[in-house]
């Protein structure tokens, strides 16, 4: 085990990757929570996830070869099954029950891939925060659902989403739309056992110069209404509508724009993070140019918090010791911090980390 | 505290940039002693000097919005006086006594910023080491003053110019001018409390190269004179001038062509420095040309110093030990190095540098 | 000592580089064993390898100037004679005992020099494994003997090369020919006291990919012959010959090829290795065409190892512990791990590596 092992959060759904992803890549790697992982479709069309080192050498199995639904590692020609049981040793009869690699269950949810870093007998499919709107063709995604990687821990990530003032500075231009935003609306959240939510209504204000861009001839003053949820370990799901002013949920809303938007945040290591996201739409789904200009949006938006997070990163890393202050705005984040520590301490008195024992070391 | 914070001397005025640099970034972000630190002009003229990180949650002020005399995080919108005490938090009434970065005192002499990193309680203007060059119209200095990034501690910067033999070997076709250059002339120091000077002729000896490209017409064999001074923390102060053999300070010498060579070294890191350097001339004033030749020519010569100092801390850095053995030539060096442990020394006693509690960490 | 002395060999000559490295370079700054060395051809002729610091500053000799079979330190003129004896001091008459550089024992066979990193006084040089070929007009090597840099830990390289299996599976395409390569041909190795050795046929198999690039017309189905040994700390040799089905050693052999290999590997550091290799053949010796054609297969097939090499490299420095599993054909590489594990035993009792006491630090 690490020193790391017991800064991560090991029982939970962690979103993986796109499918189109894995297609692309054929053999994925990526490293999630410090762990190296290699992600293919096997010949049946199941997902499977392998630690990606060849239990022989630790050569890495993403450079190996598809057979059926199990891997070969091209360096001395093990094959592995999807349960990472070695099958087969090239001029070798008896394969001994310790050659094995560690499977990660791996579950596809709208396109998107989630897997289990922890304890395999505790993963429980239904826990799986499936967002409807990924597999609802009302609703229109981009052209190809996106992924960032951040140099920063994952949680700088979740506290920029959790404090919407922040789009007052950092996205006037872009997704916020002015200054004002950050005073006017208080914003209060609901506390929930894993996570939070809240409902934030913007009226009579000018509508975002994202949606601006997609619907010139949108009215110049509009009610925007967000509402938020985010779940640990890193899930963030949005309502975004901009309609007349005075609309409100139970009336008709036919005139209202309505967008819905995922973002997932994974630990890659301590200090790096993925970030997946899709946004979709519930009008003019068939018009590429709208979905395209929404991605670009939306990603010159990311770009935004992606300089500063990083910045704030670097800031941080240093010997200098730093002490935060917090002020109101941060009730969300500090809950959703408060959440993750208790399920820290309840991970460490029921279910810490189990320690891999290492009789011999290869450098 | 960091374990480094012992390393450096905390009570004193380090040079830390020049003000042309602070009007072309706007907010200058630069680290002295490994805590970073973003200066900027007020709107009032007066230059301040904060730390980086907000208060808040440690995003870059440099990335900030000055306003009036205070700058505004557009992160999250808050905003610091001159002080460092927040003055602002959007949508926030009451803003706790907490929240404040530190203020560093910041002085401009001479076109060149000094900073006090230490206690400020024991901060006194008088001790800056003004230049009077820097400021009389008879000097007439480079196109802009210069700064260099040195990826080396910042006392090897010292030690090079501490000991005129490397001037020999280094620099034979560039700023000195023969090998001969560090056997003849044997160098005598004077020892002082915060440093050392020594004086020294060169006599009947071929003008140093980078002199003679601007003074084409010198004669070939003139007495050369440096008076040099070092101080505490880093500061080297050069009197050159070339003038016929046999002339003396005492006696007239308007034959005399003179410079004046001001360079600062400042602690960036433990292991990276930044340096500050100008050079004057008390002739052809007017002459950009000069000013061009002399700034390239000088440059050339740290360029020099800078591969051979960088190499020499790889070296240093690497794990397998260095037992340095001392030459002659040391004297001035290891004096300031003595000098420089005897302050630590009292640092250590009776100031030694506060630690800053952190009961939260954001990492 | 630093802490990663114990974990290499001293006490044996570790290959260097190739004669013509040095001559390109003139001094040829390298690193063994984590120690800086600089190597250069006095003018009498003799090689010469030093620390590359400077004993004054740790300034890199190999910035330095030769003087006969001398170097100068270019940084203050210190000069240094072939055993390291500081003997000249600009300005300076006396010279302390103390100032001196350690001196490596060097020397060249075919071509290829050997470092003795450890005690001096231990260094027999009737322990070079001088291979032949080098020296032997009968066989004629590559345009230019290579040079590779690797980032990994230089047993690894041995690992590959001790195991034949990863031909079918690495090479397939290059230097392997098919996978059955690995399944058909058991490797029954001879373990000698400081290596081991073992004879390989792979009989009625098409030949090779490279040696059928520069022999078209070979037949289709020929005797593989392989010889391979391997010697601490780093000695890969083997004779590869393709001929008629059923040649032998012992009868008339005209009408088979042969190769003659020898690969070096030496420690840079514990993570980073040097990779010398030559491949000569005793046919068509004067067509210079052949001899690139074999180093541009020979290097594609080393570019194949490094490529997997370094990203096991990479997969094993992550902080996620890794637990080896062995298979059948680790015999060699686990034999060679095993004779030096008792090798670096017996140093650890019988001669340690000497601390080097620092009373001074410069940085």
């Amino acid at each position: 085990m690490s020193n790391n092992d017991t800064k991560f959060l090991w029982n939970c759904w962690y979103a993986a990757g796109w499918e189109h992803e894995v297609a692309e890549a054929e053999k994925l790697e990526r490293t999630f929570l410090g762990k190296p992982v290699v992600i293919f479709k096997g010949e049946s069309g199941r997902y499977i996830a392998l630690d990606n080192r060849c239990c022989h050498r630790g050569a890495p199995l993403g450079m190996g070869r598809i057979e059926g639904d199990c891997i070969r590692c091209m360096y001395h020609g093990l094959k592995f099954d999807p349960q990472g049981i070695c099958v087969e040793i090239p001029g070798q009869d008896k394969i001994p029950a310790s050659h094995k690699v560690r499977s990660y269950p791996i579950e596809e949810r709208g396109n998107l891939l989630w897997i289990w870093m922890g304890d395999p007998a505790l993963a429980n499919t239904d826990d799986i925060i499936d967002y409807a709107p990924l597999s609802d063709p009302e609703w229109q995604g981009l052209p190809k659902q996106c992924y960032l990687h951040y140099d920063c821990n994952w949680m700088l990530i979740i506290d920029n989403l959790a404090d919407f003032s922040h789009l007052a500075f950092v996205h006037t231009n872009t997704l916020g739309g002015s200054e004002a935003y950050a005073v006017e609306t208080k914003q209060e959240i609901e506390r929930l056992e894993r996570g939070f939510q809240f409902e934030r209504w913007h009226r009579e204000s000018a509508p975002a110069p994202y949606h601006l861009k997609v619907n010139p001839d949108e009215s110049p003053t509009v009610d925007r209404r967000n509402y938020v949820q985010m779940f640990v370990p890193g899930v963030f799901l949005m309502e975004t509508a901009f309609g007349p002013v005075g609309w409100d949920q139970s009336a008709d809303h036919s005139a209202v724009k309505q967008y819905r938007n995922c973002q997932y945040m994974t630990p890659e290591t301590e200090n790096t993070a993925h970030f997946f996201w899709d946004y979709l739409r519930n009008y003019r789904q068939d018009e590429e140019a709208v979905s395209i200009s929404l991605r670009d949006s939306l990603l010159e938006g990311f770009w935004e918090d992606k300089v500063i997070i990083e910045a704030q990163q670097k800031l941080l890393e240093l010997e200098d010791p730093f002490q935060p202050r917090g002020i109101a705005a941060d009730s969300a984040l500090a809950h959703f911090r408060k959440v993750w520590d208790e399920l820290l301490e309840d991970q460490r008195v029921n279910h810490p980390p189990k320690q891999i024992e290492v009789t011999r070391s290869i450098l």
